[in-house]
């Protein structure tokens, strides 16, 4: 048995940014316990083991074993003391919480109680089973609206002055997990990683981002006028005081994003306390520059329409992520080409998303 | 019957300024429905009624026979909504919560769950009951360390930069209101009072701070020293940049911040959303000022050693209370004479707090 093989209990795993951290861990060797509820995922569950399409899959392009799933909420403190007890849990990674910034500012109080107590079950289910090791999924929210002279964003930049709920309870459990490494800093290992904006899908296309909704990104939508399942893109401003006129955003392959999380497992034994890592690409990417490369992805016009600038978007935000690279030794290499490509890929292989799914 | 007679759930009435401010309710005529579970107060109960020696005081001190109590958290919603089932709530008065910084920076777990989840059980049970009205005391801490150049601090002052997790979590919960009230404008009425350092006792020197523990302020400390209970004060740093070299803060009676509450009742009407107010006298006191007040008061002289100073502490902070001025009619009336003598004359008569408590 390989000795760096840990058992890692990913709560929300069976989501976009777990789904595909899943396959990496798996793909290291690792056993992988996940706690998801699936209030955002699809949930016809397609074979016996009753795991659902996301986690199906990743068994699948892995062709391993160790993956064990329970269909919980991570707000069940007793349940989730169940699962602690049937495993032995080394590594936490906590990509739980409802993650729809609209929906957050309609139903605020869904978000304090689920984004914050979720966690606060993990930890303290952790602090009983002596687990010391969490990777917090943070996000870019949490620096609101950056001033934009301080481009690329630190992870020692201002933080706090949060556009939304969803922000806000990010915001709020990295303070907690803040807190806690000040309370106990020989006890807690501790990572948060705030991701900018990832995109793209794993390369087989079998899993991808299969939101239940209305997706409110950009490259979801560009993939939806792709397939006509949305006749148009709208392109909220083109007056932004940036190159092209269009926001930048920092967009990372999802991917790249999941080996993070690898380089994460190994991080652990260096860390005392909390640390915090940016993880984007550090370069800022337009929204015509994304038009332009899923165009060539899908080798098909989109057609768009100019809106209104949306209130609370910054003009530009991208981050300077070589703390992670200094430290993880990790770089998000995948270009703004393979990003559209596999994304294009996992639509054309699933036009209903994990609902009509191809045979495997 | 009074038309303007409300039923109002004071949460942590048990506590020092809930059980002020439960005198002044009871004294306008008003219903009062306390939920405590004593977590921060004397327990031993004195009467067949089991009402904890405050709010027993608080009774003989009125005479009103319309208080009701509950010895129950509010971090338990079933509980708590059966509170909501017996009596037709008006108003809610939020003081629930734990209030030790120190406290807080050891054990913040403890503050982020039961100093959230208390506020929120309540807003769900109000929400339930089709309950609007509701106060949440909130601190100056929430302001942290206020640039010097801005005092007199004023509401819309930045806030969020919190020295320690009982900040943060009155932040935190200020937020969750503030998301509330913009998700649900026409529902909520909602009112935050950001409390200054609130000193003394009732004139009668029945009820006043009893705080179980060593306490952490000022004014608690130096009857400590009167009483002979601690052997000296330490002041902690004289060489701030203020007019003295100490400290500066913003005291205000107990009784001026109850009052402020009574206003509170009536102003809900002219709400929408959520409204917060500084709740201080507008003037800085120094620690030598209330030295020297409280010797005047207390008839001895109080030894004292200057130590260090403390991490954290600012050299001044005090607000401007114009807005409750203004929107409340309030205004703090009482002199740090009054306060000095109220206090003292609590210690007078209770040597030993509600422990060994005076003949009624």
């Amino acid at each position: 048995m390989n000795a760096c093989r840990k058992t890692i209990l990913v709560a929300g795993g069976a989501g976009y940014i777990g789904s595909h951290t899943v396959v990496e861990l798996l793909n290291a060797g690792h056993r992988v316990v996940v706690v998801d509820n699936l209030s955002n995922s699809q949930e016809n569950c397609e074979d016996e083991n009753d795991l659902p399409p996301s986690l199906l899959r990743a068994k699948r392009i892995t062709g391993k074993e160790c993956l064990y799933f329970f269909n919980e909420n991570v707000c069940d403190l007793e349940r989730l003391n169940l699962v602690f007890d049937s495993y032995n849990i080394d590594v936490v990674f906590d990509f739980s919480g409802r993650k729809a910034v609209g929906e957050s500012t309609l139903l605020p109080m869904l978000y304090y109680k689920y984004n914050i107590n979720g966690t606060m079950n993990l930890l303290k289910c952790m602090r009983q089973h002596e687990v010391r090791d969490i990777l917090f999924s943070s996000s870019c929210t949490v620096y609101g609206a950056p001033d934009q002279e301080a481009l690329p964003i630190k992870e020692d930049d201002s933080v706090g002055c949060c556009q939304c709920p969803y922000a806000k309870c990010k915001y709020f459990v990295e303070c907690l997990l803040s807190d806690l490494a000040t309370g106990e800093p020989d006890y807690w290992r501790i990572m948060v990683m705030r991701y900018f904006n990832p995109v793209g899908a794993h390369e087989s296309g079998l899993i991808g981002e299969d939101p239940k909704g209305d997706p409110l990104n950009l490259l979801p939508k560009l993939a939806q006028v792709a397939t006509g399942k949305r006749p148009i893109l709208d392109v909220y401003g083109e007056d932004y005081s940036t190159v092209d006129g269009s926001p930048i955003r920092d967009y990372v392959h999802v991917m790249d994003v999941a080996t993070a999380h690898l380089r994460a497992v190994k991080h652990f034994q260096d860390i005392s306390g909390i640390e915090i890592y940016n993880i984007g690409t550090g370069e800022g990417k337009s929204t015509w520059d994304m038009v332009k490369a899923f165009e060539a992805a899908c080798g098909k016009p989109i057609p768009f329409r100019v809106c209104q600038r949306r209130p609370g978007d910054v003009p530009a935000i991208y981050c300077d992520p070589s703390k992670a690279e200094r430290e993880l030794g990790w770089k998000a290499g995948r270009s703004l080409k393979q990003m559209c490509e596999d994304l294009w890929r996992f639509y054309v292989l699933n036009p209903n998303g994990y609902d009509e799914s191809i045979p495997l």
